[in-house]
């Protein structure tokens, strides 16, 4: 018990310690032009620190790297590498362009097409003229699949054996691709047409004889994914079977790369900070390093559009000042009841988007859910009105206008919950992110129904409010 | 370009193509009996499948399947079981207790602890008091640690070798404990104090010659996490640095277990999913297949609360009755008002939230942040509040009721955006969970002080507004 204690002291400083790094002797060796003593300190470390090194140091002593470290050691570097986008080509203008082009033909495939991705065509073409005709034509393969899909994050390095062969030649051939496969715990076995038709885990391989036939130990029940699958899909069907990596094929069952683990961690990373940013209603939440105008800019095209949308709202208000004008006293609960549904339909929303990204919702019919939703409504919307009744009543002492608020809340609960699922599932029929129905709008939609119901009760039954 | 196209016909119907067995055929060896029938398909399944056949199947043949299964092929089944957490007390009690215990015993033993943290202390005891002596033993150290901790999701079984001996020795301690360990793909190096010293990983391991030293080819620079580090914190550095695995240490760097890529996926979806929810002010959005009954039960305490809310807000227009009953033209601009400010407030929200989980906020001063969040508070303020200034003019006619408003929204703006950001930098100091500022409550929050600012500008320049 004591020992967790202390550990718990300990990690409280973790993010420091994660700095496994010796930051200023690195600086001071560039400083210094003393590349023996920065490449000794340097290479040890893991690509990952090294990127964090490189992104971090001023621009001068980063031009440095481009010399003490070869193209093959500064692919490694750039394969950990996380930028922003947009920086991508003003590092590369930085490098020699044959340097640039060496090192982009050293780094697997799928995280050199992500670098080209960022680039303008023309540079693009440079590059890959530059290069070595094997590395570019791999890439130029990469380059066709749309991004998103299976075949934009999968990787042409990996080892595929055929299976008329014994464990000891599969060995073989496994310890002499090792070094350039991206990942040599999963062996793919295809036929003679360069078909997949098995795989087999590289523990399964050592434990077996060697005298043993590949096409015994194999399993055939391989799975695969589709080269223009959606990488979310993809994700998820590593996630739920626990592979380290999954093959790619095109119709015919060729297979054309594989998607490691790796890159499906970013994936879901990407996903769920895209859901999660279109919920609050911000374009971009990748990173968080900039100043006050870049990040302004990325909110208000939301606010501007919400701020048209609000004022549609009051012009809608505007129709009822006349009721306003006889019983003032409603619009102190505008707040509450658009407030109100507002929340409810976030909620409904919220269900619905994560429901389509983990796949659940194929699992019941549409009818079903929104029938649940409906329920789910009625149910809250009830609770809600007849809460907010009685407080109307106690508080006001108004029986009238608490019934017309309770009543209104009611309706509005049970439509903005209605609509928050709707619209995702509509949007999903049609083939668009439904995330793309964020918060704010789902939000504002709902103030505009939930002032329209609460009004016109009112209008309606104005001569009991008086 | 044909074969893309006709590759996306097919993949429309992936879902039903990830049915990859028979299920009619499962359940009709079920009913016949026939255990032959049964086990000659279901023994090759992948076990997620397996488990997704387990969690559909109805009570009275799921009965047999205790049948027709020995309790390891149970284990590796309940593994991949993704079922509600409340769930896994009705289902081990359909099992024999001895058959349940001697289950558990075959699960790796992160696993095992998943499923006993469900069950009631007396049943755990008694599940435990049947086992195997040395099973109980691992799983009883494992259920100390606190949940969410790297403890909680670690494993014990792991290849540990000591650096003083050769490759072919190494190989042959790995072969022996493969079927058991959880990953082969990293083993760790240890002393004869049993502290973490090296690191080397199979690929390493299978290219170097049979008769050198482990010492002379493993890595030294091995990362390691604290038993007790937040779950969170681990999966970022599993993440950043593409680890298939990572050691788990105590502070004398005891290595105590490892956590292996596929725990960390349902880590990182169930942290992304939790955020998300807490943004959308719902409790618990693990699950969509329910009544409308438990969904409500889930949104009702978030509405009830924010209801309580709302009606503080409604109280604090109260307040304002008279300048209200002046002017009722203000009513129409309370939405716009406070909508534009819980938009603003979720988005800051939602870069802290994302900020704090990701790790990036470590990177910069939290004066810096704020001091950014206030620059972009006061950029978006004035372009809406200007925007906002010139249209009233324009649709109403008077000046001052534009810049009353305008005045107001940059004013809102502004103190919105702030409080989105100091409410969870606030609460990760406190070491509470950000996460936990939800988007309603920061939305409910800028509702009041919004409205404040408001009616107290109005209220100090009604002159004006007459």
């Amino acid at each position: 018990m004591t020992d967790i204690t202390q550990d718990q002291e300990r990690d409280k400083d973790k993010p420091n310690d994660r700095e496994m790094f010796d930051e200023e002797l690195l600086i001071r060796a560039l400083e210094e032009e003393n590349m023996d003593l920065f490449r000794s300190e340097f290479i040890e470390l893991h690509s990952y620190d090294q990127a964090t090194f490189f992104a971090r140091v001023e621009e001068g002593l980063r031009a440095r790297l481009y010399h003490y470290l070869s193209p093959e050691e500064m692919a490694e570097l750039f394969e950990s590498l996380d930028i922003e986008e947009e920086d991508y080509q003003d590092i590369l203008a930085e490098m020699n362009p044959s340097y640039a082009a060496e090192m982009l033909s050293h780094m697997y495939t799928d995280d050199a097409v992500d670098v080209l991705n960022e680039l303008d065509k023309e540079q693009v073409v440079s590059y890959l003229t530059i290069m070595d005709d094997e590395s570019a034509k791999e890439i130029k393969e990469l380059l066709h699949y749309e991004e998103y899909t299976a075949g934009s994050i999968m990787t042409t390095e990996f080892v595929a054996i055929s299976k008329n062969q014994t464990v000891r030649s599969a060995m073989y051939i496994l310890k002499n691709e090792a070094p350039n496969a991206e990942t040599i715990y999963y062996i793919y076995v295809i036929d003679d047409d360069k078909k997949l038709v098995g795989v087999i885990s590289l523990r399964d391989l050592i434990i077996s004889h060697d005298d043993v036939m590949i096409s015994e130990i194999m399993s055939e029940r391989v799975m695969s994914v589709g080269v223009s699958e959606d990488q979310e899909a993809v994700a998820r069907q590593m996630k739920d079977y626990d592979f380290l990596a999954l093959p790619v094929v095109d119709f015919q069952q060729h297979l054309l790369g594989i998607i490691t683990v790796d890159d499906i961690m970013d994936v879901m990373e990407e996903e769920a900070s895209d859901d999660y940013s279109k919920l609050a209603g911000i374009s971009d939440l990748d990173s968080i390093d900039q100043n006050p105008f870049s990040a302004a800019k990325k909110r208000l095209p939301w606010l501007i559009a919400l701020l048209f949308l609000g004022m549609f709202t009051a012009s809608l208000i505007s129709r009822f000042e006349d009721t306003l004008a006889v019983v003032p006293v409603l619009a102190i609960f505008i707040p509450v009841i658009s407030g109100m549904s507002g929340n409810t339909g976030t909620q409904a929303l919220a269900v619905a988007v994560r429901g389509i990204a983990t796949g659940d919702i194929e699992k019941e019919s549409r009818w079903s859910l929104i029938m649940r939703e409906a329920g789910t409504g009625l149910i809250t919307g009830t609770t809600c009105g007849v809460g907010i009744s009685i407080i109307v009543y106690v508080w006001k002492g108004e029986f009238f206008l608490g019934l017309v608020i309770g009543v209104s809340l009611l309706i509005s609960l049970f439509v903005a919950t209605l609509a928050g699922i709707l619209v995702p599932l509509v949007m999903h029929k049609l083939k668009v992110d439904p995330a793309v129905a964020s918060g704010p709008f789902i939000t504002t939609i709902n103030d505009i129904i939930s002032i329209l119901i609460y009004f016109g009760l009112a209008t309606i039954f104005m001569s009991y409010l008086l």
